[in-house]
């Protein structure tokens, strides 16, 4: 076990607790906190800190933590902020192991709690100790050897495999309290508050070895360290589920000062790269946390998305397939022996195919259809929906149920129940912590719903797993020449050019030339046809001003189009701010992209991907991802804008290079990760040519900023 | 009243009813329903009615309905299905008003059983009786005056003013339980079963006009008549919000053989149609279903989107602000009195932007909070959060909701809880009927979708009503001629052309020529430039078999076009079936539309709408209506579509004739309303000019079919 786990344990499995602000006050936290310390009946001694009072709750109290005659592992600080680093420098010099601080006063209150906050996180760094908080609502752990409840909840939720983490206390109340009624059982609960020192990132690393836990539940608010976050969850989420709420989905809005293709990404896009790339489910609500968490603790993975839904009724029947059918599930066919069971079993009355309404019968006939439905292969999960029927008996149906559970889980096939208006475990099914119950639904769409979820994860995980490619033809030592010399701002044309080059991307050759001469020599140097396009820091839409023309097949024809250009540029009074032409080659005929990169405060670089032309403006119709980018991130990337046809070869078209565009979204993600100073890039257009031709970027635009990166916390 | 209300209040509001089929057996649906009716203490006589017992739950039992010694207004009967048509001939003869038939064993059971419902709606019509039924669970009536539980379920709602009819007996009985457990009042409740006559349909038309409804839920699998829904729903949903779940949305699935743009219609996206053009809230299951009606029936309909959130919460805030923004609900600035009002009220740890997060104050902060709020006419509605706080009691905050309820709807402000973790009526805050209670949800995201639902209604209210114009300038007589004369089948481009013509559409024009003299004649007829199209049965793809030629400027050039065209032909082995050609004028330039009509074999006519190209294709671009369509149908489907930018002038190109479109939309729906025998038609490409400049028709295929109508129950 590494240091780091351990550090941990301390606290989350602490031998003894003390609780600082323990007192006899109702309406005080402290009290509540040592009260449910003991109500959980925690495995060990709780010591309570007071120094007014000589017991509380007819227990010795003391006047400080000095006092307490033995070790204390965790110490709960409930006092308020003004003596919280009081409290806490005794602690460490107490040698305590793990503090969470509950007080509020911190660095959400202001300058002062944020330099409060800043001296209890030094406190706790120079003993040595963890800190959890401040301006949390505590911890939990349910194994029954520990039994910890130090939180201001009462509720002490029932022992299970799902371990949860909270950046909102107030929620942390609310799934506690909804853990409880619906019988879901977690391993352990964290309201990390503020974040001083213990974060998300911090739980899940522990939760990844967490032989207690397999399913992880997150409330996040922000991202600390989002790309330590990504690495993570990479390394998490082929193991063990993560289900994540991340609100705040708006709030940030997209910057104002980005450039075409930067302001299509708006921050909740690149979280939900973040999610999709690392394998976390991202879910909507707390209700869906719940359902989606409840199915993944209880259940098998299904295998594949052919669904059976058995039903006692038509309509809930016909809900239930509504909701498959959005959610990508599919009703599948019964097997022939299936359907001749199911026949000789049910009253003719009964509809045999899927949706299977076995009508109102009783739990005899369950037991019967159930017992098929496990053994048909063409069946990779069931949902079963039983209404409260007029004479039937649900407890007997559950019964059933309960019976029948082992053997879809010894298939490997979920089975999901809906008691219709009845939510939470199947009365009776919860068993014991290692096998699992089968959870249930008040209604069938949120039963298919959380089967869909799982069955996206199920699919995620099956994937090959990418990685980024090393390109060994890189220039890293040219690219750093050309950085190293460049300021801050936009990047001349051919420098953006030169340092995509480096990197191995292809360009479209260009050339600078002062005059007509220079110009006729560039383009007797690269090959005709070539473009002309005007080089000034005045003209912003060079096309709309008549700075740029094309196909020019010879000098006398260059000789035309400069003197043409010259003079317009002259009549429109644009000529001071002229520096001379580019001219560029013409390239073959292809299908136009774009790829842009947008730097985010907190996510860091991020890789944009559309269609050139109007799809992305009209139909907002591109994607984006984090970096670094995986081969597999890089094939998904190409495949998801809804245009993709039009690289396939629609009506008739020839297909376009797609493995290219793939090498330089790539090639993309490895430069931008080397040069952080990167702060936006728009490749606009890219063109593509046929299978195996490549592309050229026709036009780059690459603003630098300065390197400085945002102190991240850990 | 008229006759048909009269007949419909015999069955909801009957003066007496007999239960054929009522007996002491536990287990038969007719004690059960017998039960019922006593339980719910029916304000009149209930007949037991069975041969085989003297008295049933000590109340006298007689053999027949003939010897019931008073007038039945309503028999419920529940004999096995052989048993039903005397029992109905029998209530016919005694003077029945209205038959429930709940048994099951008719249309939804084969051949005989289809006969057998035949045979009952037909002894119903005979003697004047209304039916609902068969294979249905029952009706309801909560009016104290009536308390009539005349199904097989023993939930008797509470009182109210949603009014409820189900298609499916099995969710009747969910519905019910639902409603009780969440203390939703409901007016009258009906289970249409098999619908012999008694329909939805029918139920709407009573609702409507009956004061004790204010709101409709439906719950929908089929339509028996479409045409006749939409009409009710048009006529209903400005004064009572229809609230309507239809299932089945997937599995119809779309024709095999429908032509191009008609293939792009399913029938879902008609329901959908249906219910946008007819002010139908449509919502996607059963908890939205009295999420919405709920809010509809306890609180005032918004009056914009400006939206305020309390809560005693961060967490759960922000949630609730993302469901906000997902859902087009703007989290208002707040007043400055009321920032100032809070500011004095609040503690400094309060957030007073939006959402207001008071944190963990007690129920008088909640008081002068929502005060505040209510006075505030920056904001037009409000949801308030409140977390089972650690030491407030939420029986207070209750209290104190329920106070201030009457001044939010004195100014027609809703106000909508999210007493997190408890559904159902604000503890404590059930106001008698008339006034009005506040809806509490367990999440808040449900409290901002059922909001939004609400706000989608009020805003569907506050438009415009559309009309169908009337166009004065179509030639029905020569529109009759041409399809009296025309067979079953695709009708040749001319003639196609012409019946478009004489409806009012431009068409370009286009002359069919049999040889190359007349095809000249033809161009100078209608003069250069033209296109030349072959004309041949046996080539389905002009323009790739070389047979269309454009841009044609003289006689020479046509001569020479017409030659190198046959040759390829006879190159390719086409020349057999040509029978000439077509020569049609060229069009000026101009943005390229799509325009169809697909016949549903339940919904009829369906207009479709989309830009030319392959953004229909690619991006599932498309819109569809129902007919008659009205102007602000037409207004609305043109701006459906994403690709409409491109008609307003997109980057700089000249804005196209949108109003033309929309007159082309208005005349395609009279024509299709006129000719029923039109299944299918497409014009494609429409090529729409500049502002005030039209459009043409360019090429149009339009397929007839037999004028038999689908006999539609009403």
């Amino acid at each position: 076990m590494n240091e780091k786990r351990r550090s941990l344990e301390s606290l989350l499995k602490p031998r003894s607790v003390a609780v600082i602000g323990a007192s006899r006050h109702d309406g005080s936290l402290g009290k509540k906190i040592f009260d449910n310390l003991l109500e959980s009946s925690f495995k060990g001694p709780v010591f309570p800190i007071n120094p007014n009072a000589k017991e509380i709750a007819s227990i010795k109290a003391y006047p400080s933590i000095f006092d307490v005659p033995e070790p204390v592992e965790l110490a709960v600080i409930a006092v308020p902020a003004e003596f919280v680093l009081e409290a806490a420098e005794q602690c460490g010099l107490k040698g305590v192991k793990s503090l969470v601080v509950i007080s509020a006063g911190f660095a959400e209150n202001g300058k002062e709690g944020v330099n409060r906050q800043r001296d209890l996180a030094s406190i706790c760094r120079h003993h040595g100790m963890r800190l959890v908080g401040p301006n949390c609502m505590g911890v939990l752990n349910t194994d029954p050897d520990v039994s910890l409840n130090a939180t201001f909840s009462h509720v002490f939720p029932p022992r299970g495999d799902i371990a949860m983490a909270t950046q909102s206390g107030a929620l942390g109340l609310v799934i506690l309290e909804y853990a409880k009624n619906l019988n879901i059982g977690l391993s352990t609960f964290a309201s990390v508050g503020n974040r001083a020192d213990v974060s998300s990132n911090d739980l899940m690393e522990y939760w990844r070895d967490d032989p207690d836990t397999s399913v992880i539940m997150l409330y996040l608010e922000s991202f600390g360290n989002p790309r330590k976050f990504a690495r993570l969850a990479r390394s998490i989420s082929p193991h063990k589920p993560i289900v994540a709420v991340k609100s705040g989905r708006t709030a940030q809005g997209s910057k104002a000062a980005a450039s075409h293709t930067g302001a299509l990404a708006t921050v909740d896009v690149a979280v939900d790269a973040l999610f999709a790339q690392t394998g976390i489910i991202r879910v909507d609500d707390l209700e869906q946390l719940f359902d989606v968490s409840d199915v993944l603790s209880r259940q098998p993975l299904p295998k594949g998305n052919r669904i059976a839904i058995l039903t006692n009724g038509g309509g809930p029947g016909a809900l239930a397939a509504d909701a498959c059918s959005a959610a990508g599930l599919e009703l599948t066919h019964l097997s022939a022996e299936t359907v001749a069971g199911l026949r000789a079993l049910l009253p003719v009355r009964a509809s045999l195919g899927n949706p299977i309404d076995i009508t109102d019968v009783g739990a005899a006939e369950y037991r019967g259809a159930l017992s098929l439905l496990a053994g048909d292969n063409n069946i990779d999960s069931v949902i079963v929906i039983f209404i409260p029927p007029v004479f039937a008996c649900p407890e007997e149906v559950a019964t059933v149920i309960r019976d029948l559970a082992p053997e879809f889980r010894r298939r490997g096939k979920p089975l999901i129940a809906s008691f219709m208006g009845q939510r939470g475990c199947v009365p009776g099914t919860t068993l014991p912590a290692g096998t699992a119950g089968v959870p249930s639904f008040a209604f069938p769409e949120a039963a298919v719903h959380a089967l869909a979820k799982a069955l996206e994860y199920s699919r995620q995980r099956q994937k090959p797993k990418g990685t980024a490619p090393e390109f060994l033809d890189i220039d890293r030592e040219r690219a750093k020449k050309i950085i190293d010399s460049a300021l801050d701002g936009w990047l001349e044309p051919d420098t953006a050019f030169s340092l995509l080059q480096a990197y191995g991307i292809m360009t479209q050759e260009i050339r600078a030339a002062e005059n007509l001469e220079r110009a006729i020599d560039a383009a007797q140097e690269i090959g005709f046809p070539v473009a002309l396009k005007i080089d000034s820091t005045a003209i912003l839409h060079k096309t709309e001003a008549g700075g740029v023309s094309l196909e020019i097949g010879s000098p006398e024809e260059l000789k035309q189009a400069y003197d043409d250009m010259m003079e317009k540029m002259r009549i429109a009074g644009l000529i001071k701010g002229i520096r001379g032409v580019y001219v560029q080659k013409m390239a073959e005929t292809g299908t136009e992209v774009i790829a842009g990169i947008n730097h985010d405060a907190i996510f860091g670089p991020l890789i944009l991907f559309g269609l050139g032309g109007i799809y992305t403006e009209l139909f907002q119709d591109s994607t984006v991802r984090i970096t670094p980018l995986t081969d597999a991130d890089a094939k998904e990337m190409v495949r998801s804008v809804k245009a993709y046809r039009l690289l396939e070869g629609f009506r008739g078209a020839p297909p376009a290079d797609v493995p290219a565009i793939e090498e330089l979204l790539l090639r993309l993600s490895a430069l931008v990760e080397d040069v952080p100073r990167i702060k936006e890039m728009d490749l606009n257009p890219v063109r593509v040519f046929g299978e195996g031709r490549g592309y050229a970027v026709l036009d780059a635009r690459i603003r630098l900023g300065s390197t400085e990166r945002l102190a991240l916390p850990k």
